[in-house]
C-alpha cells in the first residue's frame, strides 16, 4: 500500500524524530510505498493568504473560500499546495504525526491543512441545498483511505482520562479527528497517543515503539472510530442534527458515534 | 481599561475585518485604550522554531520547551514575542477574534500562542511535583484579566447545536478557553459567535454589531465561564481527576463547569 506521513516536529533528534524514523523503516520492511511530509523540514509557509492564488485579481478583495474555489477549479493553485494534494490521492494510509500543543496540532500542521484542503477538494464538495449538504462526514475525496493520528504529550494519561482536568483526549482530538479527517471522508483509525513524553526511559521507549509497530502492522484491518455518516439517514436535513431516536443517554461529542465510546490509547 | 485585539483574518474588506473596526471605534468612544495585534497585516511568523531563540546553543538538539525556559528568563526571546508578551501584560481585556476554519482557530493565531506562550510564562509556572501541579487553570500570569472569542463560521447555529453534526460549540471551543485562556488565568467570557457568515445581510449585519456592542459594553460585569480551578479542591493530585463526588451525571468537557452549560451565543 502507499503510505503518507505529515510530520511536524523542528527537532530530528527528538522522541518524534525517532518515531518518525520507526515508522518509515517499518513500512519500507512490509514493502510499502512510503512518503514523508516533514513540513519543519520543508519550510511549509502555515499562513493561507492572498499569496496562495498567484493568479487572483488582486484588485478584489480576498476570500479563502471563493480563491480556493477558482484556483483549485481552474488549476492556479500554488505548486506546494497541488503536490500535496497529490500525494494525498496517491496514499491509502495517511498518518498525521505531531506534539499536542496546547490541546491541538501545532500551527504547521494546523496551516497544512488550511491551505491543502481546497474548496471543491475536502470541502464544498456535492450539492449544498435545503435538502442536501455535500459529500461530507464519510463521504468525500478520501472515502476509502484510511487516517490515523499519532500524538506525543507531556502530561499524564489521567491528565486526559474521562475525568481528568484537560479534558478526555477523545473529545479534544474530535476536532481534528472528526471535523479534519472524517468530514472529507477518512476512516478514522483510533490515535496512537504518548503520554508523559518528557519523561521516556530506554524501557517505555521500547515499549511505545513496540505497541506503535503492532498498531501500524494492523492499520489496514483494524476497525475505525464508528463516527455517523451524514447522509445515510441519521441526520435531519438541513438542520443536521442527529435524529431524536438516536443517541439516547448521550451528550456532546459521543452522539456522532455509533458504538460505545472506545478507550484504545498507549500508555 | 486597556483592550487587547488580536486580530486573524487576511482580509480587511470582510465581515471580520468589519467587525474589528466596529469593535475598536466601541472601546475608543468608550474612552478605553486599544491595542490591535492584526496578525496577517504584521506578518506573524506562526511557526515555532530554533529561529525564534537567537541565542541558543546550535549544537544542541533544540528543545521548545527547554529553549523557550531559558530565552524567557534570560531575555533571549525574539522581539516580536517579547512585544506580544509586553501587550497581554498591559491588557485588562483580551479580545480573540477570528474565522473558524476547520473547527478550531487559523494557523496564524495557533502559532501566536504558541510562540508568546512561553514556558515560565504562560505554562511552567510553580511548582510541579506529585503534590502540586503548578499555577494553572484560574491561576498563572493572566489572573485578574478577562478573554473573549469572537468568531465567525459559515455553518448554520443548529449544524453547532447540542446535537449538531459539527459538535456543540461549546464543546469545539472549549481546547481554546479552557486550554488556552483559563490554563494561564484569564477569566473566560462566553464567546460571541456569529453563524452563516457568508449568507450576511445589511439587517443581520446591523444586528450582528449591535449585539457585539452590547457584550463589549458589559464585558467587564459579565459572568466569566465557570470552569473549575485546578487548585481550590475540586481535583485529586496528582492524577488531576475531578473529585469523585463532582459532576455526577455529567461526562465529558462539562465535568469541568461548576455550573449547568449556558448557551448564551449569538445567532
Amino acid at each position: 500500500m502507499n503510505v503518507l506521513l505529515v510530520y511536524a516536529h523542528p527537532e530530528p533528534r527528538s522522541l518524534n524524530g525517532s518515531m518518525r524514523d520507526f515508522m518509515v523503516d517499518r513500512f519500507v520492511r512490509a514493502r510499502h510505498a512510503v512518503e514523508v511530509s516533514d513540513l519543519y523540514a520543508m519550510g511549509w509557509k502555515a499562513n493561507l493568504d492572498a499569496d496562495d492564488f498567484p493568479r487572483r485579481d488582486a484588485t478584489q478583495p480576498f476570500s479563502p473560500i471563493a480563491d480556493s474555489k477558482r484556483a483549485f477549479a481552474e488549476g492556479g493553485q500554488s505548486p506546494d499546495v497541488a503536490a500535496e494534494q497529490h500525494k494525498l490521492r496517491w496514499a491509502d494510509l495517511v498518518i498525521f504525526q505531531f506534539p499536542l500543543w496546547w490541546f491541538s496540532m501545532p500551527a504547521i500542521m494546523k496551516g497544512w491543512f488550511e491551505r491543502v484542503y481546497a474548496y471543491g477538494f475536502a470541502y464544498g464538495v456535492g450539492e449544498h441545498s435545503e435538502t442536501r449538504w455535500g459529500e461530507r462526514y464519510g463521504e468525500g475525496v478520501f472515502e476509502g483511505k484510511r487516517a490515523m493520528l499519532v500524538v506525543t504529550t507531556g502530561g499524564w494519561a489521567e491528565h486526559y482520562s474521562e475525568r481528568g482536568i484537560n479534558g478526555p483526549i477523545d473529545d479534544l482530538l474530535f476536532p481534528i479527528q472528526h471535523g479534519i479527517l472524517f468530514y472529507p471522508g477518512f476512516d478514522v483509525l483510533p490515535p496512537f497517543v504518548v503520554f508523559k513524553s518528557s519523561a521516556m526511559d530506554t524501557t517505555r521507549h521500547n515499549e511505545t515503539l513496540s505497541a506503535l509497530g503492532a498498531r501500524l502492522d494492523n492499520a489496514m484491518q483494524a476497525a475505525p472510530v464508528a463516527y455517523r455518516s451524514q447522509n445515510r439517514g441519521d441526520y435531519l436535513v438541513p438542520a443536521l442534527t442527529l435524529k431524536p431516536e438516536l443517541g439516547a443517554n448521550r451528550i456532546g461529542f459521543a452522539l456522532h458515534r455509533q458504538d460505545e465510546r472506545a478507550s484504545d490509547l498507549a500508555g
